[in-house]
C-alpha cells in the first residue's frame, strides 16, 4: 500500500494509473476510520482496480466555533485499517499543501445547501464541495463512494458532479450502525457512557417517525413535534434541527406524500450527532 | 474533423482518447473565430496530439443587460476555420444541454474578480469559471490555451487551476492585433467605419502609458489621467474603466514599481472593447 503525502505526488500517480487504463475508486474521508468507512471501501473495492482512500481533515468545512482542532486523528490506526481493507493507496496531505495561503477559488451550491446542516453550519458545504472537487482532480477517480449518513452532503456532491460534469460516478454507501442502532461516527468516541445511551434517541425518533407515517399520519408538523418531544425529554439533549424535506430537492414539505428525507441533528451534551432516514409512502 | 454536439458525446470521446494515451489540447471559444483564435489554435496544435476547440456562447457569463442574444455567431465559418487550422474535434453544445434548468453549483473566485471587468460585470467570472471547469471535465485536456487579450480572465483561470488542482496546463496565448494595432475581437465587426478608427485610441492610450512610464513617470494617477484625457477627447467614446494593477494580485497600485497590468475597457458608441498591456519597470 502506497502512502502519498503531497497533491503533486498524488496527481502524478493517478495520471500514470489512468494512462495504464486502470479503474480508480476513491473513498474520501476525514480519517479516524470506523466500520462505516470500511463498508464504503468494500463497496469501492468491488468496482475498481485501484482503491484510493484520502485521509484529510478539511479546515474550510469547519466553522470558527467548531471542532477542527479537537477532531479525532489516528493515522497509525487508519493506515492499518486501510491495509486490511485492501486499499492500494492512501492520500494523506497536509492542509498547507492543499490550500495556498491566498486561495480564492471556491465551489458554491446555492439551493440544496440552504437548509439542514447548511443552515446550522454556514460555509460548511462550500468547504465540502471545494475539497471534493480538489480530490477528484488529484485522484482522477472513475467512481467515488459517499455515505448515506451524510445525506445532504451526498445529494450536494451528486449535484456538483452533474452541474460541473465531473467524469466521476458517485456511489451511495448505505448507513452502518452499531448493533444497538447508533449511526457510526468518528464523534461517537467523545460520548460518555450515559451519553452513549442517550444518543440512541436519534434512531428511536426516526423509527417513531416511520411508525407514525406507516400508520397513516401525513402531517409533517405532527411527526416533527412527536420527534422533538421524544428527544427533548432526555436531559442534556438539544435538537439542533429535525427536518422533513423532499428527498430530491431538499425543499421543506408540509405533508408526507412522496419520498421524504427525515434528517436530525441533536446535541448530546457538547457532541453534535446526525442521523437520517428516507420515508417512502 | 469530428463535430461533437452533446456533453455526453464529448466526454466519452475524451475518455477514449485518454485511454489511448493521446495528449489533448483545448482552445475554449465563444465562436465567431478570428485570427486571434487561430493563433491560440496554432499554439495548442504544436503541443498536443488531439486538438479540441469548443464553440459555446455561455449564457451565465452575460449580465441581464448585456449582448448575449446579439453576440455574433457563424458556425459554418467557424467550422471552416477550424478545419484549416488542423483541429481534430469541435465541441459545439447547446446551452440547454450544458446547464440543467435547476443548475445550482457554481465556481466563485473571490479576490482577482473584484476589479476591472468583474466590477463592471457582476457574475461574469462566476459564469466564466463554471463553464471552463465544465469544459475541462468534458474535454479532459492536458493543456488549454487562453488569450492574453482577456487578461483578468486568464489570471482567474490560472488561479482556478491552481486552487482546484485541475490536471491541466494553462498556456498563455499572446494578443493578436490588426495591422493598425486594434486588438482582435469578435465585437469589432459591430464598429462603423468611423468607430473602427476611433477604436485605435485604446492601443494609443496604452502606448502613451508605456511612454510615460518609460520616461520615468511612476505615479499611477498621472498615467491614468493622461490615458482618460486621450480617450475622452474623442466624441462618442466613454471610459468604462482604466486600471493599473499589480500583475499578479490584480490589486490596485499607486505607483509603478513592479510589473503592472494596465487594463482598459472603453465604449465606442454601444460597443464595449477591452485591451491591456503589462508594464515592466
Amino acid at each position: 500500500m502506497q502512502i502519498l503525502q503531497t497533491p503533486a505526488e498524488m496527481q502524478e500517480h493517478a495520471r500514470a494509473l489512468k494512462r495504464s487504463g486502470r479503474v480508480i475508486g476513491l473513498v474520501p474521508t476525514m480519517g479516524f476510520l470506523h466500520a462505516g468507512h470500511v463498508s464504503l471501501m468494500r463497496l469501492a473495492r468491488a468496482q475498481c482496480d485501484e482503491l484510493v482512500v484520502s485521509l484529510f481533515v478539511n479546515p474550510p468545512q469547519f466553522g470558527p466555533a467548531e471542532d477542527l482542532d479537537a477532531y479525532p486523528r489516528d493515522f497509525k490506526q487508519d493506515e492499518a485499517l486501510c491495509r486490511q481493507a485492501g486499499v492500494d493507496a492512501v492520500f494523506y496531505p497536509k492542509a498547507a499543501d492543499m490550500y495556498a495561503a491566498d486561495a480564492s477559488v471556491w465551489i458554491d451550491e446555492d439551493v440544496l445547501s440552504g437548509g439542514l446542516c447548511g443552515a446550522a453550519r454556514p460555509g460548511h458545504f462550500r468547504g465540502v464541495c471545494t475539497v471534493v472537487a480538489k480530490l477528484f482532480n488529484l485522484v482522477l477517480p472513475d467512481l467515488a463512494v459517499f455515505g448515506e449518513k451524510d445525506a445532504q452532503q451526498l445529494r450536494i456532491i451528486e449535484r456538483m458532479v452533474r452541474d460541473l460534469n465531473f467524469p466521476v460516478q458517485v456511489v451511495r454507501g448505505p448507513m452502518v450502525r452499531e448493533p444497538d442502532g447508533l449511526a457510526m461516527s468518528s464523534r461517537n468516541k467523545y460520548l460518555s457512557e450515559r451519553q452513549r445511551k442517550d444518543a440512541l434517541v436519534l434512531r428511536q425518533a426516526l423509527d417513531h417517525a416511520g411508525q407514525l407515517v406507516g400508520q397513516g399520519e401525513r402531517c409533517v408538523r405532527v411527526v416533527r413535534d412527536a420527534m422533538i418531544a421524544m428527544i427533548e425529554k432526555i436531559p442534556g439533549t438539544a435538537v439542533d434541527y429535525i427536518d422533513l424535506v423532499d428527498d430530491q430537492s431538499l425543499a421543506p414539505v408540509d405533508r408526507v406524500e412522496r419520498a421524504v428525507l427525515v434528517a436530525v441533528a441533536v446535541k448530546i451534551g457538547a457532541i453534535r450527532l446526525i442521523d437520517n432516514d428516507v420515508l417512502n409512502v
